[in-house]
């Protein structure tokens, strides 16, 4: 019997709770999209930061030739930083070989309430079948952990965890959903992932009003990256196979 | 435009937000379905309250001889209570006339994080259209708060919540809906609101294996109670059409 649970935003986390799980973490608009894009673009890691000030002093101790500041504050690039919040900023060129340090409000809020987990994951869709194989291999229950919005639900993080339920029942029999993650599902089942449909969630709205909204459907791409990226000791990494975990 | 909210858990309710709000309290299993069916067999006033200890007191104050113990712990009636919290005990005889002094756990949480709105209503299935029309007739914005279970998400509360929504877009045109009522409409759609579905959620589970599952098709039945239960000064009334507000 594999356990699914699904937290619908970072402040329904408390205590304790994750501590024998493996933690998906999700801010599909745009956190978690973008720790994954880095990452296949070649980024060598990635320290989520809560405050601009904490970015700074962290990339100047790490080395400020390889290393780049990144991060949206209500969704805009902070000023002095090399790079934004935007998937399509980083490419191979930008990022390939490079420590980067991020600052963004909901996706690192949801990094660290997840830190209490035995495994934390990031998880979107560009790398959805891939995030879950690597849950279901650890043979823990899983929590899908959506950053959500404030302390608020987000509909586009909890499809994106509908998008992973699914998946993980096309991979196992036997799973125990909770009520978020049977919610989850029958969303995803019912409304199809599309650019379009995340451009009438929150997230999609106000991006729309920066005039990013071409970010979306970067967002909506399934299963393009098999890669994980894991956050231990507070810095996200690729973990080879084998030497994960 | 009427703007449309639902926090999917009390636990998301912060500060000041509900300020200018009508709020809509939702615990459909079982403490919001066990209000309107108590004022609907004729009590005279429900004082929700956090402890045993609280409820005990209040009661004595209050006098003993017109006044009714009732709640759950963990569901099961508590002892030397004179009602449980299943909505079949809330029958006339048991109830009209009287004073009840209830203590549940999320629900009483929930109307308690709802007392910073304007007004706070109490919703369940089965004054579902009622208390929608309630709500609209105030003219403010509507916040459908969710109890959830614990600081969690309850689906059971969810799809209630939709089925308000549902409600609000047969009487309204320019509705303005939040992620959370978005999703809440979606479910309610594709997932139709039966005894049974109940039964599936966390919260009916937890009714079948204290044997109570008969409760939930009580909790499933649609619009059979016209009256709006109202929380004014930690007490819960109906006030007749023209004395409220």
């Amino acid at each position: 019997m594999t356990r699914i649970q699904t937290f619908v935003s970072a402040a329904e986390v408390e205590g304790h709770e994750l501590i024998d799980r493996v933690a998906i973490v999700i801010d599909l608009v745009r956190a978690s999209t973008v720790i994954v894009e880095a990452m296949a673009s070649g980024a060598r890691s990635i320290a989520p930061v809560e405050t601009i000030d904490e970015a700074v002093r962290i990339a100047g101790r790490l080395g400020r030739d390889d290393t780049l500041l990144c991060g949206e504050r209500r969704g805009l690039p902070i000023e002095g930083f090399d790079l934004g919040n935007s998937p399509a900023e980083f490419t191979p060129e930008r990022v390939s070989g490079r420590r980067l340090v991020m600052s963004t409000t909901n996706g690192t809020r949801a990094l660290l309430a997840a830190q209490g987990a035995e495994e934390v994951l990031v998880g979107a869709l560009l790398n959805r079948s891939a995030v879950v194989a690597e849950a279901l291999a650890t043979g823990r229950p899983v929590a899908l952990v959506c950053a959500g919005a404030g302390s608020r639900f987000a509909l586009d993080d909890l499809l994106c965890a509908g998008a992973m339920v699914s998946r993980i029942l096309e991979e196992r029999e036997g799973v125990e959903l909770d009520d978020a993650s049977d919610a989850a599902l029958r969303l995803v089942r019912s409304t199809p992932l599309t650019p379009g449909v995340l451009a009438g969630t929150a997230a999609g709205r106000a991006l729309a009003e920066i005039g990013m909204e071409g970010d979306l459907s970067l967002c909506a791409r399934l299963d393009v990256h098999p890669l994980v990226p894991r956050l231990v000791d507070r810095t996200i990494r690729i973990h080879p196979p084998g030497e994960g975990g």
